[in-house]
């Protein structure tokens, strides 16, 4: 009889007879932190390892990573890792996280490698990645699990969706994905290919709910580089084009109609630069000798002949848009004359940040072009029609929706059932869960993989717990009031006048007579403990006595409660 | 001759010679803050003293306040304040600002009247407001200025425009505003008055902005009745419809629909509540007596018969949507028929929130209706096919748009300008800009009025200045990081260990190894001044060089960069 130990995974927790199990460590309840996990048998598949953007409730945290909890105690079945494109949400997790796996070997496009190994320069602990180039004609047999992979669309080359043959039935992972029948720079997703998959049995299609919100079809890119012409027809001035540094096809287009139109093109922002060499080194990316120029040369060239692209399209503070707008930047600030073009989507939570770089921007520049005004942004992802051609496509058995919030799921089993799946097909997981398809259907076990947070912040990783995080917002609110006091051990009377530091709640140099109170009123608080009280001094009993005490104080003063930090001092 | 004193608002500064003075100090830069001055000779006429919600980049500030330094030194021109509406972006400001201004007569329509009050009974201090109740017919006569009120459509009842005809022309103050041609519970909005006082000459039109950017006409609120009236027809089990507390029309239409099928409503939600009771004491919503029932007695009515109205469409934290979604409501918790309404825009910036509480609600509810997938939602403000309606009706000479981000401004003079005014004759005015008009034309005065940010945070009105601020960021971003360390006064030694005191940096008990290289390092950097350097010891710089050096050692152990605050006791 199998016994079932302590542990929140048991170390034996296999798939049963050929069952296939399908594990989102990232991904199910949120748009990225990608890390999937296929296991069958001894055999284990992971397919994407990214990284997530915080939360605005998370202070100071650089971005999360996929929890591998999991896949500790199953290291030597780990078979490798396939990547679907080279995009953070699906690679970023990479440099902190291979070595803890045993450093499996990679397998990923060429570009897709390309992106990897550029990231990892910036990471000198850990192991050198292993990457093996795939196709999509590539077919890799790990274990019993035989990987082969198909083209898709999406905003940057070289992406690939993922076909899994397991003993426990065909999986199809589609990465991020849209059908563009007029792409710029590649070919048209491969239909056939995904009808061939379709016809020869599919159990359990797994498709990615980005866009699972939004009606229709995305719109072509060789729709997005007409419009784009439109604007680059009628500058009189400079073009400055902001976008994400990761949007390969979209600065392949605008380096495409600078050429056409004879302006040179800066390329702004050391992520974005890094990202073109990479695929220019790799062919991914045509440009003309002597098109790119340097920010420097800039004067050289009249206004109406200079393209400049470059980060900040979501407005963050650092980036190079937001910098030229404020006059932050050393060699380019707007002028009357100049086009801005926005050629991106809005990260939910951004919009604010936005309108306020909008509002410097058309303060100082002649035209500000944008996604709402013009079709000079596609979006990368399935809408929902392409989300349905891609079930009808495949055929699945079975269908679990990936990347995306819980409410993107959700609409995407809506649509599944649109297309005739039944409803017991369908299943929503989340991160963590373990769902395993036998012949019996599909089914959640009771067993979870770990999923709590894992947090980088600066060379930390996974060291910032809730309660820092909670610290930190309580921090922001109120700011913090530290109460300093010395108390003479033999009298318990308090010497000096207490010290008073504090940050964030008050403006100090304003408020002398409040302080004046809060020393007073600490004196009197621990001589009421440490003259008057029980002997030998309870020291904690001061402590717990002043935090309330004057947080109180200063809650009746001011309705704020900044953090109260009482120290004590024996002398 | 006229001496300029150097006084930053020279106090002998008058408009001259009858020019019409308009001068933002809120709402011109921003969605909120509304307040605009008009000043003819000695006399004073301010429109609107509303709040505005904070930035994310002001964490724990409850909203800012218009700065009226402009007008302390003309208290005794002010003849009266005129208030549009009854929101807080528009009212917000006067428990604040009253009594400084040396409480002027308000002018407000009776709803208005009553929601002003209402907010004032939450401050206790400050003089009583004195409110003449007017209609869209009153005429008042305000020193040399004539004011009389049109009425226009918005989303709460009883929303007026302002004509102000001063000696050096006539004002057309549009207020918030939109043209439905089928409103609920209201007339139309008075095109027929709007077009007469454009034939009896309007020298500026000053027009709010808010949908500057969005092409079209608002749709009808017929056309949201309709819509949601779809929803009650098919809903099985509750109906929880979740808007603004303010959104006295909308709500108005559910309690309707609400009783045409036989359902009970529950208001939940201290400011709904509130002002459902106002407007219901002044006959502004019509409810029939039983329809109302109180949260305690639900469980008396079949689910199909009940309609929850309550606040939280934008995920707010505290609201009651999201307490009824975390199951931290007293009565109510979701059930899986029940039908979720969010009939509200989204406010720039609570788009992640709104997706994180769909999230739940997906999880747990039927079905979730918004904005996106049906019209059930109109905003109470002009697109822009309504603003140029505007604008031919009133036929302006001079055009200042108002109440937006400066993008919005900026389009609301390309629109201006697509009707045929000419491009000098328009002004985009921010905060604090002095506009004047003369027969020699519309310019902005070299002198501008005091326009820095007047933040209300707990019962402080303009204590926390930027460093506050900054200092809650770098809190918020790091963290805290105290080491106390006590100097013997005579030897310079440190004695015993330091102290130290963090939040929000680390997991202090997780990071032993590195307190202890801390104390270590304290004690030698400290030593190293009171020891060795120079007699008498100089404390700053034993603080500066502690903060500097531990700064850099947690920096380069962590990459983060906590606030240091270095405490040196002298015993």
């Amino acid at each position: 009889m199998r016994r079932i130990t302590a542990h929140a995974i048991p170390p034996a927790s296999q798939p049963k007879n050929n069952a296939l199990r399908f594990i989102p460590l990232g991904g199910c309840g949120e748009v990225g932190r990608s890390c999937y996990v296929y296991e069958c048998g001894d055999d284990i598949v992971i397919v994407d390892m990214g990284l997530q953007w915080p939360d605005e409730d998370m202070p100071g945290i650089d971005y999360l990573i996929p929890n591998i909890e999991y896949l500790k105690p199953k290291k030597k079945n780990i078979r490798g890792i396939v990547i679907t494109h080279g995009h953070y949400d699906h690679i970023g997790g990479i440099p902190h996280l291979l070595d803890k796996l045993g450093n499996p070997p990679i397998y990923a496009t060429a570009l897709t490698r390309g992106m990897i190994l550029k990231r990892q320069e910036e990471f000198k602990f850990g192991a050198k990645p292993n990457i093996e180039v795939v196709t999509p004609e590539s077919r890799v047999q790990l274990g019993a699990i035989e990987v082969s992979f198909f083209h898709v669309n999406h905003n940057i080359p070289d992406s690939v969706g993922v076909v899994l043959k397991t003993p426990g039935g065909t999986a199809v992972h589609t990465g991020d994905f849209k059908f563009d029948h007029s792409p710029v720079n590649e070919r048209p997703a491969d239909i056939g290919r995904l009808s061939e998959i379709g016809r020869q049995g599919v159990t359990l299609l797994v498709s990615e709910s980005t866009n699972a919100e939004d009606p229709g079809h995305q719109i072509s890119e060789a729709d997005v580089q007409r419009s784009l012409e439109e604007i680059f027809k009628v500058a009189h001035g400079r073009i400055i084009a902001a976008t994400f540094s990761s949007l390969l096809t979209r600065i392949q287009q605008l380096i495409w109609l600078s050429e056409k139109y004879g302006r040179k093109v800066v390329i702004e922002g050391f992520s974005m630069k890094q990202n073109v060499a990479v695929s220019q080194q790799l062919n991914y990316m045509s440009i003309k000798k002597g098109t790119l120029v340097d920010s420097k040369d800039l004067h050289r060239y009249p206004e109406e002949k200079i393209t400049i692209i470059c980060t900040g399209a979501q407005g963050e503070d650092r980036a190079v848009l937001m910098r030229i707008a404020n006059n932050e930047h050393k060699m380019i600030s707007l002028r009357p004359n100049d086009s801005i073009i926005f050629s991106s989507s809005v990260i939910p939570g951004n919009e604010a940040t936005i309108q306020r770089l909008k509002n410097v921007l058309y303060k100082k520049a002649a035209r500000i072009y944008h996604k709402a005004s013009m079709d000079i942004h596609a979006g990368g992802h399935a809408k929902q029609e392409e989300l349905k051609m891609m079930i009808n496509l495949t055929e699945p058995k079975y269908l679990i929706p990936i990347h995306g919030n819980y409410f993107m799921l959700k609409l995407h089993t809506d649509l599944a059932e649109e297309t005739g799946m039944p409803k017991q097909n369908l299943m929503i997981a989340e991160d963590g869960d373990i769902v395993s398809i036998t012949d019996a259907g599909i089914r959640k076990e009771k067993e979870k993989a770990p999923n709590d947070y894992v947090m980088v912040d600066g060379l930390g990783v996974g060291d910032v717990k809730e309660v820092v995080l909670r610290d930190r917002q309580h921090l922001a609110e109120d700011g913090i009031f530290v109460i300093i006091s010395l108390v003479d051990n033999a009298s318990g009377k308090v010497r000096t006048s207490p010290d008073i530091i504090s940050r964030g709640f008050i403006y100090l140099r304003e408020s002398q007579d409040l302080l004046k109170e809060v020393r007073l009123l600490t004196r009197k608080v621990v001589e009421e403990v440490t003259v008057h009280g029980e002997r030998p001094i309870n020291w904690v009993h001061v402590k717990d006595e002043l935090r309330e005490r004057i947080g109180q104080f200063l809650f009746n003063k001011t309705r704020r409660r900044p953090m109260v930090l009482p120290v004590v001092i024996e002398v």
